[in-house]
């Protein structure tokens, strides 16, 4: 029997942080041993906010394969690429594009909820406007089963099922797999001052972090506030580090839980031992794409050899589209 | 000195009538003398309105670049292809989308006039609202210098030269052209009931008619309501049938004119002239058209050539518009 399809992409905004590692790529990791996968870089997606700090999307796009490598995506088994070098997915846009209705698009909670939060990027545009109807073709030209998403992303897989169902009601003919949704567990990683892990905010770890860093930026962490002194006992379950430990660490969690509820360790050495561990996972992961990136072609030819793939699937999904669309029929 | 580009487009949305070659195909035989001209089959434009009725529009194309060759278009002199064959169009389409204010196209005369004229197509979908930045691609991408428009689409044009204004503001680079209308001065030539010339009210002749249905068409027509009788004086400059006499045989409308005003010549002798006329220079085209479809490959190849050359100057903007948007720069 096939395996099932997922379909899971990056926008490639900046660089990636542990909060991609925890909320997406460690998924990643263990999605592509059951599921054959498609990981792609979104990077249709990420011109539609940054479209005026486009100068770093290429270089950011080589950086984050990079990472995804270094921290276990395998281009053997799954398959990596550029959403723009297959053109496929922009033409099945078109096709979508034409029976999709304003309203189903212009009520998309996410696109009003960005609207709001992304003030200062202008992105009240025709584009940014048809992001999940791009994120709908994304999915139905792999016929993906699968798309990993967050509970604020179930809207859009909503509409891309509903795309799929009018396609499929106005051509009389079925073409596409309607995705259903892989629920992520991992509860989000805030950053080290306890907002939400964000570029802007300066608050993340990178994947590629210097170990001096690690150390200055674990030790800064916010940790129990109500844990003034080092003999009260803390509160490891609403502790910003702790919940750091279970992801990183999570065979040291329960003697991290030990010594905190039993005023055992200081928050100070908590952290320490912390560093140390994820200083202990980073390096590892940097020298990896240190070497990855060394031989200058080797991601170049992931990506060449990814999109190949990709185009290999994604061409055969337009062609029964267009097919469907342009049959002649009785009018 | 470099001829000026000009870009203009027909949808293949059903059969071409002689309202066509009075409005758009006349024209453009005198502009491809003067003027570098890429002649396209916009069949994504016709894809937005004609989803639902897609069936027919492969064979429309063939059909209507035949005509446009039998009536005097010249694959030698200018570039014939079609939209969807070059797809670099909507590879930049979607780096104008990026930057284009939702505003600009919901805010566009003609896209709610539309929305109430063609309430039966159901057109209030996203690709609709797009038609503008979709049209704006097509005239940038051959950096054409005019456009023949009518004046209900000098908005459009309005706001092409907006978004390549706010393109080359943004990425600090002058990739486009902005392209200038070329004011069609030929009065709409109206059906042979008076009304406008359309497909759904069948009241057209069209370029390839038969000669009997041309002779019964053109004496069911119409005439000047105010003559009654044959010994009553006519007014030409108010009768639809003369409207035809000067597209079609201004050397007679000198003549119509003479024996209409003095009642010379009855409306149904007149008619009989002007059917003969029609008759005279549609069979001649006609005989033409069935040729070149004889020929089950040379369409095709017109169009293949067409492509080829269109897509030589539409990839050599693209990479232009892409230099820009992704060159690294300070941010």
């Amino acid at each position: 029997m096939r395996k099932k399809k997922v379909l899971s992409g990056i926008r490639p905004t900046g660089k990636l942080h542990i909060g991609h590692w925890a909320g997406v790529l460690s998924n990643w990791v263990e999605l592509q041993e059951k599921y054959d996968c498609f990981f792609m870089v979104a990077d249709w997606h990420a011109l539609m906010s940054e479209y005026k700090n486009s100068g770093r999307i290429k270089s950011n796009i080589i950086d984050n394969v990079a990472d995804w490598i270094s921290w276990g995506i395998d281009p053997d088994k799954s398959v990596v690429f550029v959403q723009s070098d297959v053109s496929e997915h922009i033409e099945l846009f078109m096709f979508l594009s034409v029976l999709t209705p304003l309203g189903w698009l212009s009520r998309c909670p996410t696109f009003k909820e960005q609207l709001k939060q992304l003030k200062d990027k202008d992105i009240n545009t025709y584009a940014f406007l048809g992001y999940p109807a791009l994120q709908a073709s994304d999915i139905l030209i792999y016929k993906a089963n699968y798309v990993p998403v967050g509970e604020d992303q179930l809207p859009h897989l909503e509409i891309t099922r509903e795309i799929a169902r009018r396609f499929h009601s106005i051509y009389k003919r079925s073409v596409f797999v309607e995705p259903q949704p892989l629920l992520t567990k991992a509860p989000k990683l805030l950053g080290i001052d306890n907002r939400k892990m964000s570029k802007s905010y300066n608050n993340f770890i990178s994947l590629d972090e210097d170990d001096s860093s690690i150390e200055t930026k674990i030790v800064s962490m916010f940790t129990d506030p109500l844990r003034l002194r080092k003999k009260d006992a803390g509160h490891p379950d609403t502790c910003n580090v702790f919940s750091y430990y279970k992801t990183f660490a999570p065979d040291l969690a329960g003697d991290v839980r030990t010594w905190c509820v039993n005023a055992g360790k200081g928050c100070r050495e908590c952290k320490e031992v912390l560093a140390k561990k994820l200083i202990g996972i980073i390096s590892d992961k940097r020298r990896r794409k240190k070497e990855l990136l060394r031989d200058e072609d080797f991601l170049p030819s992931v990506l060449r050899d990814g999109a190949r793939k990709a185009r290999s699937f994604a061409s055969r999904t337009l062609a029964e589209a267009k097919e469907a669309v342009y049959a002649v029929r009785d009018l």
